[in-house]
């Protein structure tokens, strides 16, 4: 692309560094803000530039919280007695969406991934070890997503956790609820099936 | 979406109110940046704002440019007697792209769409009047994309023109090159029999 201007192709250039965005896009984009009124690209850089300065992790779960511990970890009424361990801020809000799980988050930053250059020590799983050892947790749930990478950093956590007294769990992998069996792939529908559930049970989550 | 943070929230929210940019997009893209190094956000930020701040508009073509007058306009080897109308920057680029074209540009900024509440004053059109006013322009190619938009843009600025000695015409439509006549559609299909081109032409613009 060659432009008219070095402004906007370093604009360009810098939108397009964004995952997903390609060359093209990036240049609708700040087309688009050039017709906005300039408050508009102000709150944008703005808002991005605080965020990034001023960031905080809860220093009890590592989710992003703008107090020094979250709400979550801070409630009272929450059971510290569980742990979901999860990658990131997307996976506690998508779990808190369901209003299911009363216990706390352990929030990893990522999973183990040796392609892209993401090791243990990456993670916050020392830290997650060091809660299991301090004693007042009973049950860790595992909730990374079920690829290799996921399950390799359940497993690394697993082993971490020999001669911890902790119950560790995973979440239900199975058919979603209102999907056809004959749509879904044969690992799901298999581990479904193992991991049958008792039908009193299964009304009673309805 | 519920929020653990509302700086989060906000970075979220102004960034979704980009084109095309949904909420899970926006959280994806914030939280991509949280995890590069805190220039990345920075150079984004900065780079949006240096450009919203102090974008400037060539004199003439009213292109994005870093200069009074663009590069194209300033250009003494360019045919100033031929104008090419575009609705914006990104119609300069794809036909410079070509150099096929050796004349100079006029863009309007859009097009007349009441729907979206643009009218003929929101455009430069009163600006290119006054250039062809002025004598030197001997022809206009309107290169707007032909949409209902586009056409009624074409037409006004052909209504202006009435009593002044310009040529006037539009861009060739008709079958892109390597496509296939069965999947065409039949109003360009239909012009492009209308239209068609001495043969030995055809040949020599490849």
């Amino acid at each position: 692309m060659e432009f008219s201007s070095k402004l906007l192709e370093n604009a360009v250039y810098e939108m397009a560094q964004l995952p997903g965005i390609g060359k093209r896009t990036a240049l609708r984009l700040v087309l688009h803000l050039l017709k906005q009124p300039k408050e508009r690209t102000q709150q944008l850089s703005a808002a991005l530039s605080k965020l990034r300065e001023e960031v905080n992790f809860c220093r009890s779960c590592f989710n992003i919280s703008d107090t020094e511990i979250c709400e979550i970890c801070a409630n009272p009424k929450r059971d510290r007695s569980i742990i979901c361990v999860v990658e990131d801020v997307r996976d506690v809000m998508a779990i808190e969406n369901t209003a299911q799980f009363q216990g706390l988050y352990h929030v990893l930053g990522g999973k183990i991934s040796p392609m892209e250059g993401i090791g243990p020590q990456d993670l916050k799983i020392a830290q997650l070890i060091e809660k299991v050892r301090a004693g007042e947790v009973r049950e860790l749930i595992f909730a990374l997503s079920s690829t290799m990478e996921g399950d390799t950093t359940n497993f690394y956590i697993y082993k971490q956790l020999e001669g911890l007294e902790v119950k560790t769990s995973t979440i239900a992998r199975g058919i979603a609820v209102g999907d056809e069996l004959e749509y879904a792939d044969e690992v799901t529908l298999g581990r479904s099936i193992v991991n049958r559930v008792p039908f009193e049970r299964s009304i009673k989550a309805n």
